[in-house]
């Protein structure tokens, strides 16, 4: 039993366009993409996370994010699916990670705990069952970390709190998209089984 | 404990786009996506299955799924991307369920047990935990259906061996999208924890 249906009210999420690495290892800032939007936002949605925080630092970039939030937020759009309204409510554009966190700690009186989470092997890593069982302490706000491309710059796992388990398959291919593992890490930690 | 790990050699998926649902609750057919290809062959690969069907009866959608694939699986695309080629691979792109069902039958030697996967509560269902005991098993083939759309038509519930609990989030609201549902299935089925 994990995590046995909580609602996820002091957790948020962070979909990080920068710093991540791009298929040479090279730190890039990606580019945001309509799915990544949708889908994150319906599974935040259905584990009642408090808010999807996506970050990128190009200007041009939170435009065409608030774009299409903004289609389905209001008018036309949020009357005719009201389902993608929901779940893109939680959505906030920011710039920067420290924006996210500078707003979580004005909002819940205390700083977020940060968890990171990528698809490599680490040490010290915290399983999703012990992460699950710190999340009930809804005083404390938690924000998990998501990179797009190949995954957050390792300065980012510097400054994590926790860094959870990586999703093992029954082989060496770890290769989920961020949508797939996002939806599988928020399952283990807020879903009820 | 769930599914401990194991590999989902005897486990293929299927994601129908003929019969499900609409948004007014009409039976259609619907476009094939490249999202949902890749993103579900991902996570396909990485729970060790068999193979991932794309089911529709619309040659030019046929057409369209094995464009997309067959970028990924020969020539440029594979060099470029190995790890899309190695997810592509599993895809097989089929114009009904009977297909799949003689193509189980004929390659294990006995007929594929089919579980069908949604988002409403219906009664007489399975859990995820008793299904993963259920599947180690090897010598048994077994199918996962996924609808598209508004989800799989109710003629296919009617044809199930098995049908699989719904993802519940902690409120009323489920929406996922059916590429993070099929995530968190197989990883409630097959993954490791």
């Amino acid at each position: 039993m994990t995590g046995a249906g909580q609602d996820g009210s002091n957790v948020s999420i962070a979909l990080v366009h920068y710093p991540v690495y791009d298929k040479n290892r090279q730190v890039v800032a990606t580019a945001v993409t309509n799915l990544d939007l949708h889908d994150i936002a319906r599974a935040a949605r259905t584990f009642g996370l408090f808010r999807y925080y996506v970050v990128t630092p190009v200007a041009e970039q939170r435009d065409l994010a608030e774009r299409i939030t903004g289609h389905w937020r209001e008018g036309w759009g949020a009357t005719y699916n009201p389902k993608r309204k929901a779940a893109l409510d939680l959505v906030k554009v920011v710039n920067s990670l420290e924006a996210v966190l500078h707003e979580i700690e004005q909002l819940f009186g205390r700083p977020a705990k940060v968890v990171v989470t990528g698809a490599r092997d680490r040490g010290g890593t915290v399983s999703a069952p012990v992460l699950a069982e710190l999340l009930r302490d809804r005083t404390q706000p938690y924000l998990l970390l998501f990179g797009t491309g190949w995954g957050l710059a390792d300065e980012l796992f510097g400054r994590a709190d926790y860094i959870l388990d990586p999703i093992r398959g029954t082989g060496t291919y770890n290769h989920l998209s961020v949508r797939s593992a996002a939806a599988i890490l928020l399952d283990r930690l807020l879903g009820e089984r």
